[in-house]
C-alpha cells in the first residue's frame, strides 16, 4: 500500500501521528516561507503545509500531480471549517512523486471552466471532479441497495444473453453480424422482456436484472443508445402485488439513500392524469391542476348573437385553464412570452388567453371584449382563482392535444415559479392506462405498452364492442414528473392473447411469425405473471437532482452516439469485415 | 396473489391450516380411492391429496399443468423423509386450472431423459428441472455476496459502456455497425481493462463491476461468445495489498456459500507450478508432483556403451515422473490406455514408461533391459516410490511440451484415482508469471498477460539483458485446476512503458497508434494501480461442481454461437441492412 491514510480520514484526533497519503495536487499556495498543498483523492482533501528545510520538496510540482507523502498530523493555524479534514494539515517531512501531470485542459473543480466537448473528450479527467464522481458513488449505492432489497425478497438476478434475436414491434435494433454464421446477425436486447417472460414459464418466480439494454433511435437529450433497466417480474401475482413490492423498493430507495421516508404512493388512473395534468406523467410537486371551462364558454357563446361570438372558443371542443396564485403581476412582456412559448412548435398551441383577478377581485382578461364580467366572475370561481392570481387558458379541437400543451404551459409557469424544487420528491403510480392508442402513422390500434399487457377483466367484454376503452393493467411509477418504472400484468391465457392479436390487426399467421416463440412456450404451463422495469439512469438522476442522465453515466455518448473519448464508433480493418462477409455499401447519391 | 403459501414450506406445524398453493403438476398418482399430485413452484414440492367427491377435480389434469388449489394442511399417512414438507399434504377443496400444458419433451427431473440439443431448444422447460435453477440460485447468491464484500471494502461498482471501439492485441472482437455513422463500428468489449485504468487515472481508487464481456472466438467446450467477468481495480496498491483483498473475497464466498473456512492461500511460482505440475494451473487436490529424472537416466547413459543406450531417454532434454500410489495392479490393458492417452494429438506425447515397485520393493519396469535394478532403485527413490505404487515417466527434448503432456497424465490419473473430488476445493495463487512467451507464429515475445502488465522491479535490469527472464507482477488464483481469477500490477511510469513496447516489438508509432490513447491519459496523472478480473462463470460451475460452464448461464450459446431457443443468430430484413449502409458479401466459391 502506498498509503496508510485516506486523504478524507484524518480529525484533529490524529495528531501526532505520523502518516503516508497519496493522491493529486489540487491547489498550491504559496505564503511567505510557506507552501500549501491541497492532496486531493476519491475521500477528500488534506492540506499538506511545507516549510522550512522541506520548501524545496514542494518546488517544481504542478496541478494534478501524484504524490506520495509522509509527514506528521498537526493541528492548522487557521481552520477550514467547509472541509471535514480541515482542522489538521501534514507537516511534511518525504515526499515522492508518483507521476508527474501535464496541465489539465479545464479545471478540476466543481464548477469547471470546460464545456461539454472537452469535458467529454477527457471524460478520465472529468470524472476527477468530485460533483461527477458523487453521481456514480450514488449510482453504485442506489445499484446496490435495489439488489439488497429485491435479494431480500426472494428475487432471483438472472443474466440474460446480450447477443439475441431481432425483437418485432418496437425500436431500431442494434445488430452484430455473426462470423460463425454468415449473412446471420445477433440484435442487442431493446430489453430482457421476452426472456423475463420465459424465465416466469420456467418456475424462477421473481426475477429481476440489472441490465444493459440498446436501441438504436435518433438520440435526444436524454437518451443514450445504451442504458440500464432494473428489469423485474413474479409469478402468481395481481397487479397489486406488483405495486406493493415495488412501493416498497422504493421506500428502500429513498429511506437509505436520501434518509426519506416516504409516504404511501397515490395512485391516479390514466384518465385522471390526462384530465388533470395533461400528462401520464405527471409532476405533481405542485397543484396548478386543470380546471375544464368548455361548458361555461359554450353556454355563454349560446346567448349571444353570432356575430359576438369568439369564435376561438365557441368552435373549441376542449377549454382548459390554469391558475397562477399570485401571478397578477405578471407584466405584458411576460405574458408575450407566455405565448410565445406555447407557439413554439414542440409545444404546438396556437395562442393563450389569460386573466388577472384584480386586488378588487374583478377580473381583467385578453377576452374582455367578448365576455361579461358575470362570466369570467363565474370562470374565476371554476378556477378557485382569488385576488392576485393569474388564470392561463389552451383550447383547441382536440382535447388531448390542448391537454398536452397545456401541461407544457403548467410545467413552464412551474418552473417560473420555482415549485419544481429537485430537492423535494412527489411520488405516485399511473394505473388503468388504456390498452390501446390509435396510431395516425399505422392507421390502426397499437399495444400502448406492449401486446402482452392483460385487459382489466371487468373490461374485457369492451373488447368486443369498443376496444379503445378497454384499459389495461399496466402502471407507471412517475417521480417528478418523469417516468421512472412502468410495467403491466402479462395475458397468460393464450385464448385471450389470440383476440388482443386480433385486434391489433395481425392475422393468426402474422401473429405465429412475430410472437410465435413466446406464445409455444406458454403452450408448456405459462404462470400468471407481471413486472416491471426502472430506468435505472433516470432513477439515479432524479436521485442527485441532474437535469440529464448524462453525468450519471460514466462514459456517455453524444447525441451522434459517439464516445468521443474512445473514438468509438471506428473504423475496422477490411480483414475483419472479410472474415464477417459484410462490405460496406457506397452511398448512390 | 394467487397463493398464501409457497410449496416449500408447510410443516408438521402447519396442519389443520387452510391454504392456498399455485404451482405445477410434478406428478400425478392414483392409488385405490385416492389421487396424489406433487405440486412444484421454485420453493419445493406439496403432496396434495384428492378423495370422495374431491376425487373429480384431479380428473384430466396432467404433467406440467398450472394450478391453484386451496384446502386443508394436514398430516400424512406415509410421510416423506427425503421432503422438506414430507409430513404434510394438502386435502384439496378447490382447484383452478390456471393453465394446461403440453406434454413436455422431456421429463422436468434431475435425471432428465432429454439430450443437450432438445434441453437448449427447450430452455425454458430445462430450466424448471430443480438441479438446473439451483445453479442460477447459486450464480444468483455468488454474485450477491462479491457485491457486498467488495462494498464492504470500499469498491464502487461503475458500468462501462458495452458499445466501444475495437481493441489492438487480444481476440477477435464482435463488432457492430453504426447507423448513424454509416461504415462505422462499434466493437463489444473483451474486457474493460482499458476503462478500468481510466477509471483509476479518474481517481476512483477502487472499482469493481460484474459484467459481460465478448471474444469472437471458434468456441471449446468450456467457452461463450459472452461470459461474465468479477472485473477490479485498485489504485496506490501494490501486488500484496491485491492478494490479500481478493483472497479475502473469496474466504466470504466459500464461507457465506459453502460454509467453508478458506485457509491461507499458499501461493506458488509459475516456475514451480510448471516444475511440479507441468501447469500454470495446478490441481493441488492431489500429489502426484514431478521429478525430474534426466540427471539420473543421462548419468546411467553415460556409463554404458553407446549400442546399448536407450535413445529415448539418452537424447531428451527432459524426462519427467509421477508416483501413482497404490498402483502397481494396474493391467497391462490398462497402461497400454494410458500409453494411448499421451499418444492422443491433444496431448502429444511420443510414449510412455512405466515402472511398478513390487511388494519385495524390486522395480519391473518397461525400460528393464536399458536400465540396472541400481538404476531402477534410484529412480524409485528419487520418486519416492514404495512397494504397491507406479511410475509413469514421459520424456522429451522440448522441457515445457514434455511437463504438459505430463500434466495432462497426472490430471488423468488423479481423476481415474477418484483425486478430484468436485466436492473438495483447493485454492492458490500463481505468482511470479514471466513477463513474455515466445510466440513461434509470430516469431517474437509477446506479453504473457497484457502490455501493462508491470515487471518485478528487482528483474528491471534483465529487460536490457534477458527480457525472457523478466518476472512480472502478475498472478492468478487458482482452484482446483481452473484459473478462475487473474490480473496484474500494472505500470504507471511511461518511461518503462516505453521500454516494454519497445522489447514487445513496437515502433514508438505502432505503441501510440495501438495504445496512445491510454498513455495520453496516462500523461495527466496515473496513479500506481493494479487488479484482476474473476471469471464468473467458471468461478459459479466450480462451487456447483459442474463440468462445464454451460448449466451455470441461463441461456447459453452452443458451439456454433447459436441459441437454438431463440434462433440467433438470424436473418434481419434488408431495409435494416439498407440503413445500417452494408452488404453481405456473396461467397465467391
Amino acid at each position: 500500500m502506498y498509503r496508510t491514510k485516506t486523504c478524507g480520514e484524518l480529525r484533529l484526533s490524529d495528531v501526532n501521528q505520523t502518516v503516508t497519503l497519496a493522491g493529486w495536487v489540487q491547489r498550491i499556495r504559496k505564503m511567505g516561507g510557506m507552501t500549501f498543498i491541497d492532496l486531493r483523492d476519491r475521500y477528500g482533501i488534506t492540506q499538506l503545509a511545507f516549510s522550512g528545510d522541506q520548501l524545496t520538496l514542494a518546488e517544481g510540482l504542478g496541478r494534478e500531480y501524484v504524490l506520495q507523502v509522509t509527514g506528521k498530523v498537526i493541528e492548522r493555524q487557521s481552520k477550514n471549517a467547509q472541509l471535514p479534514t480541515g482542522e489538521i494539515e501534514i507537516e511534511v517531512q518525504q515526499l515522492n512523486i508518483l507521476n508527474p501531470a501535464l496541465t489539465p485542459p479545464f479545471t478540476i473543480e466543481d464548477d469547471t471552466d470546460g464545456g461539454d466537448d472537452l469535458r467529454m473528450k477527457y471524460r478520465y479527467l472529468d470524472l476527477r471532479r468530485t460533483a461527477v464522481r458523487r453521481n456514480l458513488e450514488l449510482r453504485h449505492k442506489m445499484a446496490f441497495e435495489v439488489r439488497r432489497y429485491l435479494d431480500e425478497q426472494g428475487f432471483l438476478e438472472v443474466e440474460t444473453p446480450v447477443l439475441v434475436n431481432s425483437t418485432p414491434e418496437g425500436a431500431r435494433d442494434f445488430v452484430v453480424p455473426s462470423r460463425m454464421n454468415p449473412g446471420t446477425f445477433y440484435a442487442l436486447p431493446q430489453s430482457p422482456q421476452t426472456l423475463k417472460q420465459l424465465l416466469m414459464v420456467s418456475g424462477f418466480d421473481r426475477y429481476f436484472q440489472i441490465v444493459k439494454c440498446f436501441r438504436d433511435e435518433d438520440l435526444r437529450a436524454d437518451r443514450q443508445p445504451e442504458f440500464t433497466q432494473i428489469d423485474c417480474e413474479m409469478s402468481f401475482v395481481e397487479q397489486e402485488d406488483i405495486l406493493q413490492m415495488f412501493e416498497g423498493m422504493s421506500r428502500h430507495l429513498f429511506k437509505t439513500i436520501l434518509n426519506i421516508d416516504l409516504p404511501a404512493l397515490p395512485r391516479m388512473t390514466w384518465a385522471d392524469a390526462m384530465k388533470y395534468y395533461g400528462s401520464d406523467k405527471p409532476d405533481t410537486r405542485f397543484g396548478m391542476t386543470f380546471v375544464e371551462l368548455q361548458d361555461l364558454f359554450h353556454e355563454a357563446e349560446a346567448k349571444k348573437p353570432e356575430a359576438e361570438r369568439f369564435t376561438v372558443f365557441a368552435n373549441a371542443q376542449y377549454i382548459g385553464g390554469i391558475c397562477a396564485k399570485g401571478c397578477a403581476t405578471y407584466t405584458r412582456k411576460q405574458l408575450d412570452a407566455l405565448t410565445d412559448f406555447v407557439r413554439r412548435p414542440q409545444v404546438g398551441a396556437k395562442g393563450m388567453v389569460y386573466a388577472r383577478v384584480e386586488a378588487d377581485g374583478t377580473v381583467k382578461s385578453s377576452v374582455d371584449k367578448f365576455y361579461s364580467q358575470d362570466v369570467l366572475q363565474q370562470m374565476a370561481q371554476q378556477m378557485q382563482a382569488q385576488a392576485g392570481d393569474l388564470i392561463l387558458i389552451l383550447s383547441g379541437d382536440d382535447a388531448m392535444k390542448t391537454r398536452k400543451q397545456l401541461s407544457e404551459l403548467r410545467l413552464e409557469m412551474g418552473r417560473q415559479l420555482g415549485l419544481r424544487d429537485p430537492k423535494q420528491f412527489s411520488c405516485l403510480w399511473v394505473i388503468d392506462f388504456p390498452m390501446y392508442e390509435w396510431s395516425d402513422e399505422e392507421q390502426r390500434l397499437m399495444a400502448m405498452h406492449h401486446p402482452f399487457t392483460s385487459p382489466k377483466p371487468e373490461d374485457i367484454p369492451l373488447l368486443d364492442t369498443d376496444p379503445a376503452a378497454v384499459r389495461a393493467n399496466a402502471y407507471d411509477m412517475v417521480i417528478n414528473g418523469v417516468e421512472v418504472g412502468g410495467g403491466s400484468i402479462r395475458i397468460h391465457d393464450a385464448k385471450l392473447q389470440e383476440k388482443i392479436f386480433e385486434i391489433l390487426g395481425f392475422t393468426p399467421e402474422q401473429a405465429q411469425q412475430k410472437f410465435g416463440f413466446l406464445m409455444n412456450a406458454f403452450k408448456y404451463g405459462a404462470p400468471p405473471h407481471g413486472g416491471l422495469a426502472y430506468g435505472l439512469d433516470r432513477f439515479v438522476s432524479l436521485f442527485a437532482g441532474l437535469d440529464s442522465i448524462r453525468d450519471c453515466i460514466a462514459f456517455p455518448k453524444n447525441n451522434q452516439g459517439k464516445d468521443v473519448m474512445l473514438g468509438a464508433p471506428g473504423v475496422i480493418d477490411q480483414i475483419q469485415l472479410d472474415e464477417l462477409q459484410i462490405d460496406i455499401k457506397k452511398k448512390s447519391n
